[in-house]
């Protein structure tokens, strides 16, 4: 962890112009940024003390849960120090004097080419999934193949000498995405926590998730999220990912948890932080 | 929907050597197949009549959900009719007459490309996702590019004459999905149903999930999945896929069901079917 004095090191997955980089921006101000290949690797290089913390996806409003952070968060002893929801504003970009009638491919994230299904269906484009939006920018920019556009953001297209064929392509306009920052420890420098979040997987007893959020409900505890995701351990074995709107060193809540423990194989705190506002 | 001497027709999204094909055999035998190109085109087809059924993955045993066909589950006014689970056993396969340590590039669909990552970390390759596992076996039979492999099934290397690098690259051994067959009604050919699918969004109250939980356990009725995405008609907000292991005619299913529409917004049945052996 990073004294006062020095500049904290925080990594994101992605290049520069990634809509993670905005994400590391909006929680940490002017860090210094560490652009990484892969999700893994952010939570690796956080554990091992090369990062100080790391920001990574956790949900998009309308594609749903990102899967891999998910997963992530339960490999890496790592906890949530934070979150915050940015607005993912996609931009078509092209080699500069491109015309949109031009293009033939289209180069993305898978998620922000799922994000903008309805204009790629009216071109009638190829898509062609790569590993993050700024990267395909990048490559767009190095490359410089005509007929190809790439699917980015704002910073990434100004990052890149890309022209903007077309803003605000994604199919719903209120398109957000939700990231935690991860680290070791919490620091405190986030405000007082008012959620928390954790995950287990259910004894195997009959009705042992609907005991688990029983705990909850019979203390008023209001649940703000729930997610299953395959244990990894068994196939058809489920962890199960709860937020709630409390945080954790609240007695009541310290009950309620002491309780689940009781229905569960395996149990544990992610993390309690200021949820976003 | 076709009469007893008609032969049934059973679309799936890919290209012939696709899993999802032998699903559709695994379910209907030797009906009339139908590739499409995505599962969208899949359910439309159906619902037009085009197809009597047609067949789509919902969930893999390690990497979870499939979302789109879940989404499509809500959008569509089809039944779920039967499940089955087909064992995901895949290939990496090339041009005859490759090695395996000329292999640079490897395409396939993203699950398949996540399901054997630790050979392709191994084999340190540039992975490009596709549309199908069966359709990078055709693409890479047509284009014969060296130092390029697919992941693909073993039926797809004979059908497209390639040659099996290695089999069962899969990181999981018991790696399988889940299937559904979906249609207009229920034909009524797979047996006696016993198992029931459901999805609805809660009603805009505190603790209403666990109210509509509480329907299902005060009845000992038995949740085996619980599933929870984006509603699409607004930022945050869900629906919820719930499985459980009794037929819809069932008189305290009935009950439950009655009493979960008090706390729910929207809510359907979405098929009660034989659930998978």
């Amino acid at each position: 962890m990073a004294t006062e004095t020095q500049t904290l090191k925080v990594g994101f997955q992605g290049e520069p112009g990634a809509y993670s980089e905005k994400a590391v921006h909006s929680l940490f101000g002017e860090p210094e940024v560490v652009p990484l290949h892969s999700f893994h690797k952010v939570f690796e290089a956080v554990e091992i003390g090369r990062l100080d913390f790391g920001v990574v996806p956790l949900e998009n409003s309308h594609a749903g849960s990102i899967n891999d952070s998910y997963d992530l968060l339960v490999r890496h002893g790592l906890q949530i120090v934070a979150e915050t929801v940015v607005r993912i504003s996609h931009c078509l970009l092209s080699l500069p004097g491109s015309s949109i009638k031009e293009i033939k491919v289209v180069f993305s994230h898978p998620s922000a080419l799922e994000q903008c299904e309805e204009l790629l269906d009216s071109l009638e484009v190829e898509r062609v999934a790569v590993h993050d939006t700024a990267g395909a920018a990048r490559v767009l920019s190095e490359e410089k193949k005509q007929g190809t556009a790439a699917i980015a953001s704002e910073e990434a297209a100004t990052l890149y000498g890309l022209e903007i064929l077309a803003r605000d392509i994604e199919d719903r306009t209120d398109n957000s995405t939700k990231f935690v920052a991860v680290g070791k420890s919490n620091p405190g420098i986030f405000g007082p926590p008012d959620k928390t979040s954790i995950v287990f997987a259910t004894a195997d007893i009959p009705g042992a998730l609907y005991k688990c959020l029983k705990e909850f409900a019979d203390r008023d505890l209001n649940l703000s999220k729930i997610e299953s995701r395959p244990s990894q351990a068994k196939a058809w074995q489920y962890h199960f990912y709860l937020d709630f709107d409390a945080p954790a060193t609240d007695p009541v809540v310290q009950e309620a948890l002491e309780a689940v423990t009781q229905h569960t194989s395996f149990f544990r705190v992610l993390g309690s932080y200021p949820g976003a506002k």
